[in-house]
């Protein structure tokens, strides 16, 4: 995968939570994943299929920072991942997907976006099963981990 | 949903498992998903897009059964939910996925197919994120349960 078709998904992580949460994430270095294993409390995960790729995308929250950008996106205090932090994960999800979506778009890649699906449960583990080469990308923030996960065929 | 839409899924997931692993699930009570949650240790995920809907698959299954499928499958002894059978489930998600998208497809649904995710880790939930009605539906086996959800907007 080339930096090119990577780079929209980064930078819409970045600016979705940066508009929504007033929240700056730091980027870390982009990995392929090989055996290395991204664990979060929470993630939204999202499948996309266009004419010549397919794959999928995730977004893995450790508990903290989810719980961070739910007080900062809707004021809520939530000490444990409820329904509610789960729907915003999914809505995050879809924003960061549908945000990369644009620029691929531009750029004359083409996708369709399936629905968000949300998982939780105390480090659970991802593994996308597309047949192409895994990027990992770590965000810090002072709450806790970010990490994106994009796999396409 | 209709029974047209949804039994395409669970015709196909027990033609898999009975293909692969000669194992006959029994079939529970479909059930709309409301406030219950399937619970697994191991689910493998799929969204699907078609040009009038679009939404996703989960297939969630407690770890004896993924054990007992893999043994049966593979001839390999599992005691961990490792690589090989997160793949296993990959695996299994997509073939049930495409059985479904061709008896859809023969019916005038036409879905593109986004690439299987895996997750793991004790006992996670799923939340299908898809502005629609969930189905859930429970399979029994001596080894343990397995659970379809399927969401579609």
């Amino acid at each position: 995968m080339k930096a090119d078709f990577i780079n929209p998904f980064l930078i819409s992580l970045l600016n979705v939570i940066s508009t929504m949460a007033q929240l700056e994430l730091k980027p870390g270095t982009p990995k392929r994943k090989v055996d290395e294993v991204a664990r979060g409390d929470v993630s939204g995960l999202i499948g996309m299929v266009g004419p010549q790729h397919r794959g999928s995308l995730s977004i893995s929250f450790e508990k903290g920072l989810a719980l961070e950008i739910m007080r900062r996106m809707l004021g809520e205090t939530a000490t444990t991942i409820n329904e509610d932090v789960t729907d915003m994960v999914g809505e995050i999800t879809n924003m960061v997907a549908g945000g990369a979506k644009r620029m691929l778009d531009e750029k004359g890649y083409e996708f369709g976006m399936a629905t968000p699906i949300i998982v939780s449960g105390p480090s659970h583990t991802i593994t996308h099963g597309a047949d192409g080469t895994k990027i990992m990308m770590p965000f810090e923030s002072e709450y806790g981990r970010a990490t994106i996960e994009i796999c396409f065929e």
